[in-house]
């Protein structure tokens, strides 16, 4: 699939890695299950995971921030106390967080012998709600989903209506999962975006306030809801301490595309270093401004990528509409002349 | 069983209500699921419920506090943001959370209507790490026991190695479930602790040093490790801010006892009000105090109450010797003569 | 002066109050004290207080958040923990905040005869580095300054280099106090901004990358610096834990107009409510939104109004080029044709 | 003076260092400014300064926790995010933070020649409200008491009410600075508290009520109120993140004392450390004790080391009796047979 950034868009003034996604992160990789059938109860729901070498033998350094809490993120407590990463990071649908729990507890006895045996496990699983398209009863994921989910990890980022993103809905449009990455100095940047907030009059692509412009097209959602999860990689040798700061910018970037974090959303987000090495003084300043730029590029990633959804109760989540989106930041002079 | 109160020990100054137990404040409940058994695997675990009346469409005031993270509590974040709680809050074992979030989840569904329906559920589950008895793989807790414990609940609490606490130690004895209550004005304050920490050395019964004066006992759990979650419950009228200070002072009657949060150690607090109507100015301070005396209570409680278990690899974790404390006490004048 | 809303600016699709200021707030007032001076050592300082009201005896709900703490906002503990405000917010340069903090004293006792009777007073004090232009050696301001500020205020809110914007410097031009307001359904939301953040090469306007195109414009502080101390006043009869959420929402106006929230920089907002009655249930989206609208329009204001200043050694902060904006605003759609 | 540890008094299973104080940390040293006079005001305040060396050139490591936020620590939030500190810790009264602040100011332009050039500064200036015995109007410590207290720095700290501490009541008694140190494997733990919290009946010394069995004892403020500041110092190459964990941990030493952290209670906590190489793995769960038991033993020594204090309005602040707590601690076996 095309790219606004084939369209010529350029969000801030950094260099994007050579995928543009969070894989450009060496070692980083992402896989999906995606759950779509109609009976019984109308499943648009799956489960996403982050893999980026994290067990309890070897965990990452990592950091969270919660910009509104009205989510969840198991282990965000202990990454925030302990600043370590112990898991991959996975992302399903609300209802689902316990299945997804109980697979990566599976999941990490087989990949570390020592769990369960020395020590437990406490994973990380992130969600956001997709009961407009998927009927969250009963709850569609099962417990080995997280298992599959890790063994179809690539470095090739599958973005929109995929994985945990299946059911996902964004400023009206259908949302999902998006991804981008940028240069901070020497080091790599990647950002994996779930994508299920905002109200369409809220949309801003780079600036150019398209939600409002593109007032006559037919609305998915009505009221405000949803929540976005944001996860931050990087192979910099960043401190657990820098880590929760870069987590904490993700929200400036969501703040660019026209989030005002509803009451009913959940901006919960986690940065992790692939860096096992000794914490190193960086430039810090260059880690906030890549991880405000590519946050901002995967939610637009992820509204360019999915397409239109029919769901639950015949509930209709229209794609971004490309044409017309094109043509507004080509008269806003994002694309083509600047 | 008797108590330590009955032989006449009495931590601070204030009167607890009948039961000297969470479920003096009129609504809530407690019911335990207990899983004992050798093959396959050895289990020493369970799932405890503490029932409030909480629910989606009719949630209750509540607060988290967290002193140290290293531990996990689901749905924490939505109650620190929005200030209420939805469900009711489930005690277990670190790698059974997704499961009785799992089954927590039936039980929303089942308990209110618009679950699934109009709006999805994040449900509070907490656990201990009890692997030290309970050998944690395979997962022995499944998901229906969290509407078992619902359906066991009752305002007779039972205390020590039931439920979740069926495998927990505590400064190097059995420990598990303990509860007391303390009346704060006219208000009742209760609380119930899954205790699962500390080191020997420091064990302080009503400031006497039990743990160090018993030298000579038997030892079990040679590390420092173990956790500490605390439910505070009231009938006061306190709104969410004042109740999140509430469950802050957990940590105080636990340093009483002899903790020192130790790094390992998911020391996590709740409080929640039992009270729908308008929050009420009161003296927060007896709510204060009130939670520390019961907290500290609540803690010898577990301890006085649990017995003796053979586990994992024929670990043993001994009971509080009875007798050598009752002595102790009294030579330092806490009961008998004061 | 004019303002870009006069231009035909609109920052989002909420209505402001008639003066688009934080004085649409009825009761709140804004009183500057510039101090300007060149020997000994150059001045470029000053002192500004919001007053809405607040004191001791007669306290008003407000809540605080720190997007980065790289600054200080005394009392803002206290707040945060009783969820109070207890008198004006002032506002001035780092090292001021002690005279300024002890003329806040003096005019809190002189305000309220309990204040050093029956209890003390925190004042709310908070800063940002103007030392760029102004030379902070020796403090400029003194004690007093704090009473003239509040003996100065007014329901007309001076913007740009004035009272404690006198010396401060944003994305590389003129900065200082900006003001904007918003209404939220009846209620109104008021903004007051003291910018002193952010690199030329991220400002944007509205979201037309202003900074990166006006390239050529001779350049102020050329390392990233400073902070953006936000005060939010409303009318409507929130709680102090909603204030707190609304304050946090400032962050993402800043967002909006290229804040990346540096290292260096203080982003601690505030959120007052002039409401004495209980706390009301209201839709709090709509503060969300007014809050991160005015917020972006404030920091906007704050440069448009700012002129061309010459501080310390000679350095010299340039206005913003207001024709060159406007014609690049114009050119991307956002004022003239949309 | 004597100490209850030359009683044989023990707190915890820990040694101390040689001094038992703050200073038994390399490089660290105590200056007491006391400000008494009785016309115009009654004056028992004062100035204490914490010196571990800390300059903004050359900054040390610090976290800081806040147990309960009613009251004032100037620069914390910059010691929060950056997790370093910049100048002395300075205690004194609520309302001289100011000049404090500005005296603060000046000793550090004084102490380092970038201060004011290159960069600004935020000091570190904590409070503790002294005014039941002394008149806090008009303020009678002044800007340039900072300075007096850091040229009166010595490894020899001073105790009870001096400094700081003059008008300071904790339990009913007088109160003030106390001090203590342990070791941590081969670190040494220093703490300095200033101690004005508490009431009378919850007093505990090493586990002995002796505030409840004291009760005939005249009586200091009635009203429940105070705050408690404790700086903890140590040698070792703790990171700031844990150097957070460790302040965290104060509150549970007051916690042993008697403190269930009043409404109105500041209970703020610095901890720093004077190693300027790289972060060193450490096992935390010694310092977590060491800081404990230290806490503890500063604030037995607090009221210990103070004498009968007679201040405004003819109020009578009574030094702790000492025979009968020699008495209460040897019937309940802490001192003597054991």
């Amino acid at each position: 699939m095309d790219s606004l950034r084939e369209h010529g868009l350029r969000i801030g003034d950094l260099d994007p890695g050579p995928r543009c996604s969070i894989a450009d992160v060496e070692g980083v990789r992402v896989g999906h299950v995606t759950v779509v059938r109609d009976e019984p109860g109308v499943a648009r729901t799956g489960v996403t995971a982050i893999v980026a070498g994290a067990t309890v033998s070897e965990p990452l350094r990592a950091g969270v921030a919660v910009l509104n809490g009205a989510g969840e993120m198991t282990g965000s407590l202990q990454v925030a106390e302990w600043g370590v990463l112990e898991t991959p990071v996975y992302l399903t649908a609300t209802m689902a967080v316990g299945r997804v729990y109980d697979g990566a507890v599976a999941a990490a006895v087989t990949a570390d012998p020592a769990v369960g045996v020395e020590s437990v496990v406490i994973p990380v699983v992130a969600e956001c709600d997709d009961s407009w398209l998927s009927d969250p009863r009963p709850v569609h994921v099962v417990a080995a989903d997280a298992g599959r989910a890790l063994e179809a990890a690539s470095d090739v980022v599958e973005q929109g209506g995929v994985g945990a993103g299946a059911g996902m809905v964004a400023f009206g449009f259908k949302g999902g999962i998006g991804s981008a990455s940028r240069r901070a100095g020497d080091a790599m940047v990647g950002v994996l975006v779930l994508a299920n907030f905002g109200e369409r009059r809220h949309l801003r692509i780079d600036g150019v306030p398209v939600g409002a412009l593109l007032g006559d097209v037919a609305l998915a959602r009505p009221r405000p809801a949803g929540s976005c999860i944001v996860v931050v990689a990087t192979d910099a040798a960043l401190g657990s301490a820098q880590l929760e700061r870069v987590a904490r910018r993700a929200g400036l970037g969501l703040a660019r595309t026209g989030s005002t974090a509803h009451h009913g959303s959940g901006e919960i987000f986690l940065a992790l270093s692939t860096a096992r090495g000794p914490e190193e003084p960086l430039d810090i300043d260059a880690f906030f401004a890549a991880t405000v730029d590519a946050t901002e590029e995967a939610v637009v990633s992820a509204l360019w990528s999915a397409e239109t959804t029919v769901g639950r109760e015949g509930r209709v989540a229209h794609a971004l509409p490309h044409e017309a989106v094109l043509e507004l930041l080509e008269a806003h002079r994002r694309i083509g002349v600047r």
